[in-house]
C-alpha cells in the first residue's frame, strides 16, 4: 500500500457516520450501509498493513474471550489471529472447564469474565432460536455492568456465527467479491446464485445462506436463492433480503433449481443446509432430551437429502453461468465428491479450479474480525489508524 | 485518578517495608501488615489506571502458568486478566494434557515449566492437607532451581485457593470493605458476620471463611464466626484469627446462630462449607480410593446439612443487622433460593439487592492478583510504577 | 554477557552463510554446519540476554501454532516459552476441538491456520513413517499458499519431535555438551555413549537416539551406539551418522553392550526406545485398527524388554567411563529405579548426582526453539539482534 492509497482510505473513512463504538456486532442488517463500508475499509487497511509488514497492534494489553459451542478450526483461528494482531490476549471460555454448566447465570458469568476484557466472540449456531438470543443476553449483561460501574470498559460481543447470521463470513465473502470485481460499486448488477447443495451430513446451519442473502442484497446485486422444496430459510431473514433489494437497485428471487440460479450468474455459492423446519423440530426434541426422536429426525432428514443428490455443483452446471466463468465461493470445508465424501456439494474438478480462491476468500476473515473489534472498541478510529501507521515495526 | 492522588499513593507505598520480591504468596498471615497494605495500594493504583485507560503492562514478555486442580470460571479469568495486563503470556498446565499424571515428580515439572516464567498461580482446594502443601513443594523446587542456576529468574507461586486460605479472594473482599467504608482505617470497630449457610451441595472448601477470619481480624474489625455444631474450621486457622484479634483492636468470637452473628453487623458474609472433620475423612477415603466410603460420606454430610436449612440469609435476618442495612458479601457463585436451587445460602430478594455489589466485589480480584505478582516479581515497585505512568497508552 | 562478548558473537554470526529464512526446520542433517552453528550462537545470545534481563522480543504480534499429537509437558512449555519471548501469541490446534478430525485435508487446514502466523511447531512421534511426512505435507501446503498469494508471510514449520529426529532436543543436548566442555571445538575427540536402557514402558520413540547420532557425529565426537540385539534404529538414520563420521574427524560405532559403550566415555546418554521393527509393525496394526494385534505386540515387546533389565545406568557402569566421571545426560523424564518404577533406565544414585544437570540440559530447549524460529523468520538476523539489544527493558 502506498502512502497515497492509505490517505485515500483514511479520507473515505472520515466521511462515514459511525455508531459502532461500545456496541455489539450481531447481525449485518442491524448496521448501516456506512458502517458496513467502514468494516470493509478498515479490514482492507489491516490486510495491506500486514502485507507490508506494518503492525496494526492497537492495544497494549486486554483480554479477548471466545465462547465456542461447536467445533471449529477456521473461525477459532481467525478470531485468535485477529485479537492477537490487535494486541489482545485470548482466553477461551470452555464450558466443560468452567462452572457455566453448573447453574451459573449467563448474566453473572458475562460480568465475571469481562473486568479487563475488550471483546467477546461467540459461536453458537446449533439450535434455532438460541444462538443469537444468547449473544443478546451476554450483551445486555455487559451493558448493565458497564452502566452500573462494575466494568470500566464495555467489551463488544462479536457474532462468530449464530442460528440467524454469520456476519464475519458474509463480510469476508463481500471482500472476496470486492476483490474479484474491483470495488463495492462494481457489484451492482452482478448476479450471485446462493444455492442449496447436497451433502451426506446432517444439521448444517442456515447462517451462511442467510448471511449472504441478508448482506449481498444491499449492494445492488441480483441475488438468486435456490433450494429444493422444503429447504426453506428462516422467513424473517428472507423478508430482510426482500426489503433490502426493494430499497435498492438489484433484486432478490427464490428459484427451484440449481440450474435456474446458475443461469448467467457471475458468482455461485453452492452450500448445504438443513431445512429451517427441521432445525425447529430438532431444537424442540433437544429441549425435551428426546433421543429416539432425534435419531428419527436425523434419519428422515438424511433420507430426504438423498432425493436431491443432483444438487451438485459440477462442470456441466458451471457452464450455465456467465460465459461459463462464474466465481465459485464456499465458506469451507466443502463436501467435495470423491474427496471428502462419495457425493457432495461440489465436484472435484470444479473445486480444484477454485481451491486457492476459496483459501483467499477465507483469508479475509481475520481482517474482518479485527476490523469489527477495532470499530466497536475504538472511539476515534481515524485518529488511531494514523497513530498506528506512524510506528512501523514487525520483523 | 488525579496526578495528586497518584503521588499520594506512591508516597504511602515508599514508606512501607516490603520483603515480597522473589517470594511466594501463599497465606495472608505469612505477610506483614505493611505488605498487605502494599498489595491493596498497588491493586487500587492498577484499578484506577485501568479506569483511566493507562496500561500497567510491566513485562515485555514472560510466561504465567496456571495450575487448576478444580473447575473454575472466575478465578481462571481473574488470573488470565491479571497476567495479561502485566504483559505475561498465560499457559495452563492441564494435567490431562501433560505428563504430570504419569509419574513425573513435582520437583522436576516445576523446573521444566519455569525457564522463562514469572509466576505460577495454583488452585488446589479439594483435599485437606494437600493444596497448600503442594504449593510449597512447587515453591521449594523453584527456589532450588533458582539457587543452583537452572532458572535465571525466580517465578513466584501465587495461591489462587487452597485448603487453608483463599488469599486473593480475601484481599478482594478487603478492598470491597475499604471501598464501602472509605479506608482501611475505617474498618476499625466494624462488625463482620462470617457465617455458615445452607447449601444443597457437598464438599465446599473452607478456604473462604478461613481467609476472611484470618485477614479481617488484622484491621480492628469485630469478626463474628457462626456455624452449626460440627461445622468447625481448621483449628490452626482459628488460632491465627484469635491471635490477630488479641494483638490488635477488634475481636474474634464464635457464635452458634446466624441470628447472633448478624446482630448489629455492618457486614454479613453467609457462605456454605463442609465441616473440617468431614473434609479430613474425605481425604483419607480418597487416598484409599474407597468409593463406597465416599458415597456414604457424601450422603451422611448432605443429610446433616439438611438439618440446617434455616441457615439462609433472608430479609428477616438482614433486619437484625445495623439499621437493617449491612453490606452483603459473597465470593460467588451463591446458591440462591429459587434461582440456582430450591433452597440455598441466600434468598432471592436479598441477593437481588446486592447482586451488583457482589459483582463489584469480584471485580477487585484481577487487580489484587496483578498487584501480588507485581510485588513478588519487581524488586523496586515504586520505580516501576513511576516508569509505567510515564507512558500513557491504551486504545 | 558483556558488550564485548555480544560483539564477538555478532561478528561470528555475520561470517556464517545461512539459507534458513522462509524455510522449515525438520531434520538437523538437512541444515548445513554453518546453520547449526548459527542456531547454537543465537540460542546462546538469547539465553544470555534473558539472564541479563534484556528482552529478545522480536515480533509486535503474530501467531505461533502448536500441533501436539502426543502428550507432552516439557516440549509444550518450551515452545510456549520460546514463542512468548519472541512476542508471538500461542494457539494450540487441538484436533479434538477442531474439524481436522472430520475429513478436512491437511492442505486446507494448514492454510486456514496460517493467515497471520509466523511458525507452526509440530510434535508427531507416534507412528513410524508418519510424523515427518505429515510435517512435510504441512510445509508444502504453506509454501503453495505463500507462492500463490494466499499467505502474505511464510510460517516456518518446526519439528518438535517426529518419528525420525528430535532436533530441538538434540540441539539442546549439543548446547549442554558445549557448556560442559567449553566450546563446540572442544567436543572433538570426546566419546559419547548413546545407549539403549531398560524401561518397563512400551513404545518409546526412536527420535532421541536418532537425533543424537545424527547430530553429534558432525562435531568430531566418537559416537558409540549400544543396544540389545533387535533394538535397531531406522537404517537410513544410521547411514546418516556413518556418513557424517566418515566426512569428519571422530567416529561412529555400534556395540552390543552398555559396558562397552561406557568404556572411557566422556558422556553417557542411556535411554530406552522401542525397536524400529516393532514400531513398523505397530503402525501397520494401527492402520488396520487391529486391537488384539496391538495388545499382543505390546505384550511381546514388554516381555522382550524384560530380558534386558541389566541395561541400567548404575554406579558400577559409570565407573567404566573416563576417570569414572562421565557426564550423564537424559531428555527427561527418566525412568529412575525405585523412584518412577521398580527398575528402569538409571539408578537413583546416578540420577540424583546429575539431577540438576539434566534440568540445566532441558533449560537450553526454549532458547534453541526461539533461535530456530528467529532464523527461519527473520531475513537479516544480525540487524535484528542489533536492534533488539538497543532497547533494554524487562522488569
Amino acid at each position: 500500500m502506498t502512502q497515497k492509497q492509505f490517505h485515500t482510505a483514511i479520507k473515505e473513512l472520515k466521511k462515514l457516520k459511525l455508531g459502532m463504538f461500545n456496541k455489539d456486532f450481531l447481525l449485518t442488517w442491524e448496521r448501516s450501509d456506512e458502517e458496513i463500508k467502514a468494516v470493509v475499509l478498515v479490514a482492507e487497511l489491516f490486510k495491506e498493513m500486514h502485507k507490508a509488514g506494518i503492525s496494526f497492534r492497537t492495544f497494549d494489553a486486554g483480554l479477548a474471550i471466545s465462547i465456542f459451542r461447536d467445533k471449529s478450526t477456521r473461525t477459532r483461528f481467525s478470531f485468535a489471529s485477529a485479537v492477537n494482531a490487535l494486541g489482545l490476549g485470548l482466553s477461551e471460555l470452555d464450558e466443560e472447564k468452567s462452572q457455566v454448566a453448573h447453574g451459573e447465570t449467563v448474566r453473572e458469568t458475562a460480568n465475571m469474565i469481562s473486568f479487563l476484557t475488550e471483546t467477546i466472540g461467540i459461536r453458537d449456531d446449533m439450535f434455532l432460536g438460541e444462538g443469537n438470543k444468547y449473544m443478546r443476553e451476554v450483551g445486555a449483561a455487559i451493558q448493565e455492568g458497564f452502566e452500573r460501574g462494575v466494568l470500566h470498559r464495555r467489551p463488544s460481543v462479536v457474532n462468530l456465527q449464530c442460528d440467524i447470521d454469520h456476519p464475519t463470513q458474509a463480510l469476508a465473502d463481500l471482500m472476496q467479491l470486492r476483490s474479484h470485481f474491483g470495488s463495492l460499486e462494481d457489484l451492482r448488477g452482478k448476479k450471485i446464485a446462493m444455492t442449496w447443495a447436497y451433502s451426506p451430513s446432517y444439521g448444517k446451519p442456515l447462517s451462511v445462506p442467510q448471511g449472504i442473502i441478508g448482506l449481498m442484497t444491499r449492494f445492488g446485486m441480483n441475488v438468486s436463492l435456490a433450494y429444493p422444496k422444503g429447504y426453506d430459510l428462516i422467513p424473517d431473514v428472507v423478508k430482510v433480503a426482500k426489503k433490502n433489494a426493494g430499497q435498492r437497485e438489484g433484486s432478490f428471487a427464490i428459484v427451484e433449481s440449481m440450474e435456474e440460479a446458475f443461469k448467467d450468474a457471475d458468482v455461485v455459492y453452492p452450500k448445504s443446509w438443513a431445512p429451517y423446519q427441521v432445525m425447529e423440530r430438532r431444537t424442540e426434541l433437544l429441549n425435551k432430551n428426546d433421543k429416539p426422536g432425534l435419531v428419527g429426525l436425523e434419519k428422515e432428514c438424511l433420507a430426504n437429502n438423498a432425493k436431491f443428490k443432483s444438487w451438485e455443483c459440477d462442470e456441466r452446471k458451471m457452464k450455465l453461468t456467465k460465459k461459463g466463468e462464474a466465481l465459485y465461493m464456499h465458506c469451507l470445508p466443502a463436501d467435495i465428491s470423491g474427496i471428502s465424501c462419495a457425493q457432495g456439494e461440489v465436484s472435484k474438478n470444479v473445486f480444484d479450479k477454485f481451491r486457492l480462491a476459496t483459501y483467499a476468500e477465507a483469508g479475509f476473515k481475520p481482517f474482518v474480525i479485527a476490523s469489527i473489534i477495532f470499530l466497536t472498541r475504538i472511539e476515534n478510529p481515524v485518529q488511531m489508524l494514523q497513530k498506528l501507521t506512524k510506528k512501523r515495526n514487525h520483523g
